[in-house]
């Protein structure tokens, strides 16, 4: 494989396949175990030989960011596509077409306005929308609170607007800010009960709610019991990355997304490598900043991906990267990493990070490196 | 041109093309008063119709950060390409596949062991390259010291080798870190100087060193002399941003690139409004972060352009952003910004949120709007 990875041009994103399917059988059987169907988030690769990989190990649906990966899912024959992110109504012709072709699409609502627009439009258009709402387990960002009047209200004007109410999620997406088991087991919980309660409350006033939908990586890989949950929702569990390694939800040879980059100088004074590998490589994202260790923009690794202890992406211009080392080893950087030398540096936030690549490199285990396409814009 | 923006899809990156004329006049004027060429850097629109504008009003040739932008200049008809990053032994193959298609392609180094690469290439294809040598001003990145005695090593293995050497080029970055204008002038006279009195080393020793080129917006913007220098490079300022409106050079009505979002929810007890512009369309650039004034993921303005005074995008999830109002105001965000409505948002970087568009938007003075791609990757 090294040799593929001594020719490629760079910067590149790499993915290590047998990392890839390992992550995939771990969290699917997980689910398995916990009793509960898991519809990964595909927002975090873009990808369909990804996709198609969870689907194999036994995903049922995927979710989706935008309307655009909708498509694509459902272009390349993957059915049952949750739009997880609360429908404009703007974007409701975009989806009535989408349903039109045939295709199962669900959208989420957190408001009465919201759940209003999307029974006009689906009466006007003659269509019975599959409508999710959204709870706030969290109070992280959206959603409706489970003791809020508006919860029931929603739930009825869409029963009574003739959609069809499948159920309610959620998204414990404050998860990210936490980093001890205990912690993260807690806030499972705390996803898993408050969008229960929400279920319940909907069910308690003789509506339908079938379906309960939570997740995020760190709680699906902490959660103790999803009992009531029908289905979780996760993204980056599939890659991994830095931010997770320090939440505590894998370890260092788990992270199966890495960039390749060159060397192209030295600041031999300073103790930098200058590398083709820029923020436009890595993303502005600088996730591990406020947690207990900071990666800067990224671990470097060799070639093979081996950490290498203390060295960082400590900078990042466009298409420049500094990396530094600590501590100083009083090595002779120009001759251990010469020019044209090449890294793999792992980063903090996969699904970032692999948005700036129109492909990913796929390594698999007998060294082969394939060209996968993804996504790119709206 | 209101009617338009109210039904283009959102995320959506709009130039205001009014603006961005403006801007490229201002800095070509500046230039033609400072008697050097302009050759604008092309990484931060990455698109044709950007470029062309440049060109139009007086740009000769153009900088680029890739041999992708390299190619897609050349292929598009705009010859005399810079590409000002160290070349990196492995990417001359493509470097010399783009001059046999008959194409002029400077590149730089800045190590003795990268002009040996380039001489032992060039030699072994029978090449003569267009070499300039990248001169450190500022300490920030790369480029060599003006008495580091590899400066004239380098020339004289490029000359010996039988390679072009061009000149000397040298790009203060650290002018970001600056923000006021006695500081300006000043950075952009250390700039000068010192890549004048490379040139000057170089020259002294009998060899040939005809252009000086340096730049960046903000000294480029604030430079009183470029005496000895030949042509200045400078990239964002087609589009400024926050990062330049903070370093002052700019006001805010020069501000060209925004974010079409659509209001997508409310949390109305936290004073939230969320919107479909997550970091996928800002980027994760929080470039005015440690500025004089952070305007966290970007200002927010009326869909006509206007500043929001105190509303800023406060939070990015990937596909969700989260505006917060100060002082918050007491008004009803429901009503004064209902589900489905739109808003714009200048970003802190303009570079980095381009990058995350597979397209702009361009907003023409009489409202038409124009679909303008822009390139992707490597």
């Amino acid at each position: 494989m090294s040799a593929t990875l001594e020719t490629l041009e760079t910067p590149a994103a790499i993915i290590d396949v047998a990392r890839m399917q390992r992550n995939i059988q771990r969290m699917q059987a997980r689910m398995d175990t916990l009793g509960v169907r898991l519809r990964p988030h595909v927002k975090t690769s873009k990808c369909l030989p990804v996709i198609q990989a969870q689907i194999a190990a036994g995903a049922s649906g995927v979710t989706v960011s935008t309307l655009k990966e909708a498509e694509y899912c459902f272009a390349n024959g993957i059915t049952n596509v949750l739009y997880a992110v609360a429908m404009a109504p703007g974007k409701l012709p975009q989806a009535l077409a989408l349903i039109h072709q045939g295709y199962r699409l669900g959208m989420i609502t957190d408001s009465v306005a919201g759940a209003q627009a999307i029974v006009a439009f689906g009466q006007q258009h003659d269509e019975s929308f599959e409508v999710w709402i959204e709870i706030d387990s969290d109070s992280h960002r959206s959603g409706l609170k489970v003791n809020d009047p508006a919860l029931l209200q929603v739930a009825q004007e869409l029963c009574a607007g003739s959609m069809q109410l499948v159920g309610v999620m959620t998204h414990a997406g404050s998860s990210y800010e936490l980093d001890n088991l205990q912690a993260l087991q807690s806030m499972a919980e705390q996803e898993r009960a408050t969008c229960v309660a929400a279920a319940q409350a909907i069910r308690a006033v003789g509506l339908p709610c079938p379906q309960v939908s939570v997740g995020s990586t760190p709680t699906a890989l902490s959660a103790l019991s999803l009992e009531g949950v029908t289905e979780v929702r996760a993204g980056v569990y599939v890659f991994l990355d830095l931010v997770m390694h320090n939440i505590g939800v894998c370890q260092p040879e788990d992270l199966a997304l890495s960039v390749l980059t060159t060397v192209i100088g030295h600041q031999a004074e300073k103790g930098w490598l200058l590398t083709d590998s820029g923020w436009m490589a890595m993303s502005r994202d600088r996730g591990t900043q406020k947690q207990r260790r900071d990666f800067a923009y990224g671990q470097v690794c060799t070639v093979e991906g081996d950490w290498i202890e203390g060295a960082l992406l400590s900078g990042a211009n466009q298409e420049h990267g500094i990396i530094t080392f600590e501590p100083e080893q009083g090595m002779d950087l120009l001759t251990r990493f010469p020019i044209g030398s090449r890294l793999r540096i792992l980063p903090n936030h996969a699904c970032a990070t692999g948005a700036q690549f129109p492909h990913y490199h796929a390594c698999d285990i007998d060294g082969g490196v394939h060209t996968w396409s993804r996504l790119h814009g709206w």
